[in-house]
């Protein structure tokens, strides 16, 4: 565990307004250099992008000009970078103690997710926003046969992977049973026999929900190592599983919904 | 409304043992051929894609074998086709009165789930296939400035499109007061004023979940002429909304919760 550099080589990228606002206000050191359209920066003041290159030289982000093109190339096709692209520094994975103590600290009751073996990165991206989005503490993955936090999946996360601790694990069960230490309960969200619909479980407490790759579903040893196991309910399952994204956000909606 | 050929151009094609399954028991002349791996038409007969060649031939459904290198340029970079393609029969549009008279028989409250202006039809797809897995009864898209039924959709779709009706309307309002006279409540999902938590809401009844497109969201006229305004709640704002598929995936669990 612990900190350790982004194997991609590709930059590391996250744009638009609002992505980009929320890094600068929580995490202005995780930019390299903010990026912003050079025919914005020569307008009004009261332009949203102008706005926010002051907000991060305040911050004390290095922040600079680049063309239109520029900022195409960067942010990669289709996206929608509103004229403002931050390339971020190597990515920092978290570690459970340290996340743990900070969420005792906050007083409220844990809320993880573990991915046992989401292999494109554009699903882990897009489970990290919704966690982000719900309030979640972290994300966990395991080091081996699955994604890692890459430039992809920056993207795809709207700039989230930036603000939750992701935690990066050589051993899922291992990490499992150091949640529980920290008084951390872990459900598996899978359809096995013993499994209950997630709405009949009790999601109030100190909680990791354990969520497994498409198709493969969480495996038997992870499976076995999870005080409970709750499903999805399903009315045709002819076209195979839910999207792990589409999962993930229904397992975190039904916790937040008990919650309150 | 009613049929419609499908503008795009690329071969609209679906992959993979499950959703192939799927679409040959319920809807086999959706299918213009099925191409399975040459290597895995010779193999043994308890091979599942040469029982589900079996069960398509069985079915009337045209079969025919391919190289490894023909499944993998029609599936498309990164598929799992698993050694099995369906090319797809163009696309029709379903009606809504017609939708609507299969609800009635079925004796189930309906679901609908209206797209106001989504343009990615990856997403298009994703919700699609969620709406198919908990039992919506269609989905309604506007002909303007938004994703058509693709070869794109069908893909990210795994194969839904073809087995849930798609309804394309000219006018989204008017189809939502189309709705409204076979007795279905219409309700917005967004962070407006009068919005209320989404759980708190009753969903048993007959309705429509209207999703607005990301960013922009429901658009007022829309809005206007629906009978409640549902918000997922979201515990941090800064990165934006949720994806849209996440924020149907949500919406829809609630129902299927509510209704059990």
């Amino acid at each position: 565990m612990g900190a350790a550099p982004d194997a991609d080589r590709a930059a590391r990228v996250i744009y638009g307004v609002g992505p980009i606002r929320e890094l600068v206000t929580q995490q202005p050191h995780r930019i390299v250099r903010l990026l912003v359209d050079e025919r914005r920066s020569a307008s009004s003041t009261t332009d949203v992008v102008v706005k926010l290159a002051e907000q991060a030289r305040a911050a004390r982000v290095s922040v600079g000009v680049a063309t239109r093109e520029e900022l195409d190339s960067l942010a990669g096709e289709d996206a929608r970078h509103q004229g403002v692209v931050a390339i971020l520094a190597a990515f920092e994975y978290a570690d459970i103690d340290d996340v743990s103590a900070s969420i005792a600290a906050s007083g409220r009751p844990a809320l993880w997710v573990a991915l046992d073996g989401v292999e494109d990165p554009r699903n882990l991206g897009a489970v990290i926003r919704t966690a982000y989005l719900v309030g979640a503490h972290g994300v966990i993955i395991p080091e081996h046969r699955a994604a890692s936090v890459t430039a992809v999946t920056a993207k795809a996360s709207a700039g989230a992977s930036e603000l939750l601790p992701i935690v990066k694990v050589g051993n899922l069960v291992r990490a499992l049973e150091a949640l529980k230490k920290h008084g951390v309960w872990t459900m598996a969200v899978h359809a096995s026999e013993q499994s209950k619909p997630l709405a009949s479980l009790d999601c109030k407490g100190p909680l990791c929900i354990v969520m497994g790759a498409e198709g493969s579903g969480v495996r038997q040893l992870t499976a076995e190592h999870c005080d409970f196991h709750g499903v999805i309910p399903m009315a045709n399952a002819g076209v195979g599983s839910y999207n792990i994204s589409v999962a993930a956000a229904m397992a975190l909606y039904e916790v937040m919904r008990q919650r309150g």
